[in-house]
């Protein structure tokens, strides 16, 4: 059932966990909680990714931005944490200021101008502009649609939608990339074909829709196709 | 915002967490997989409540008990354990044969009579009853009602509005109550009052939509009301 890659003449890119690096959240979250910094962390992504499906269901769609404000705060209560508004600022605007993974630049360099190049992710627009601009990647990208445009966050379908409303081309053409198990099930569902970059070693959902390709890092992306 | 408690003539329970202890299936894991079974249980409890907000969002319902059994292939997966097929079935059919949490019978047996009492579940029609059926409580409810009906899970507000078809009663006269936070969100989103048991100590998500009551144990629900 993969593409072949030659059918391939777009490819659409999750932006974080894929192509931007949250690493520098945590040492700035360890630099400010100390001890406490690992718990907080992992469970303020849990609750951060639990709040856009959660919202999503409900019908109460909030940006991406504000929830994961809202998803800090549950991680700080529930590990009985306190950081001052100002430390809550800093660890905020860090979100606007995450580097790219190394493997980033040589991929996209070497796919730019062959490809027609996007990034679909559930940021709203500021934070995805401020934060693909700052990690020096935006020149690459004809297009940074948010899921914004239609009020609802991954993997409802009408997101992954949202590329072949941007790219003009059939689903078929487009290979959507993403480090994050649920997107690329959820993408799948959608019909998309996909490429699963599985940096951690992570092992795939049970979710019934698998990867078209899968990837140790975004190096070996231009190869593959 | 709290109803005044001589509106309410109806409580739905949830069940799972809720009226049914699942700590007897952690036991069984522990006598399967001995060291790694408490992390196999926190990662199998945690996807499958991601699989119910997943294939909600993505339409691809499955029904409880189904994604509960890839859950499991998923947490055992992710954690290099590996069980028997007898291990699996062990483990999938203790999900019929919960207690009730002790504090269940004396609460329903005081409301039962002054109020129509249901459950409203995630859980598909066959689990539900006969889990219901198993603990010893099903003569105290009117109706079990089955998030199966609509295809969708909890917190989409079609899952929730069953309860008011159910008991031919307005949305202001019901009182849901759930162990589950999320669970008390997407209630109080739909516009139902809300009690929150809170066995655990936990803390409250930063949804936007709070409990309108908050008990330590069913114990106290009669005296509430």
């Amino acid at each position: 059932m993969n593409p072949k890659p030659s059918q391939i003449s777009a490819i659409v890119f999750d932006a974080y966990g894929t192509l931007l690096n949250p690493s520098s959240i945590g040492e700035r979250l360890s630099e400010l909680l100390s001890e406490k910094s690992a718990p907080v962390l992992h469970t303020w992504r849990q609750k951060q990714l639990e709040y856009t499906w959660l919202r999503t269901c409900m019908g109460r769609y909030k940006d991406f931005y504000a929830l994961t404000e809202d998803a800090l705060h549950y991680a700080l209560s529930a590990h009985d944490s306190l950081l001052t508004a100002s430390g809550i600022r800093q660890l905020m605007s860090a979100y606007y200021e995450l580097a790219a993974y190394e493997d980033v630049h040589p991929a996209l360099a070497s796919l730019s101008g062959q490809y027609e190049l996007a990034v679909l992710s559930n940021a709203n627009p500021s934070l995805l502009e401020r934060g693909v601009h700052h990690s020096g990647i935006e020149g690459h990208f004809q297009v940074l649609i948010s899921a914004d445009e239609v009020g609802l966050f991954k993997p409802r379908p009408e997101v992954y939608a949202l590329a072949t409303q941007h790219l003009s081309c059939a689903k078929e053409a487009i290979l959507f990339v993403s480090s994050n198990t649920w997107d690329i099930a959820g993408a799948a569902s959608a019909g998309l074909s996909t490429a699963w970059v599985n940096r951690g070693g992570k092992v795939p959902e049970q979710l019934g829709y698998n990867a078209s390709y899968i990837l140790q890092t975004l190096t070996a992306l231009p190869g593959l196709l």
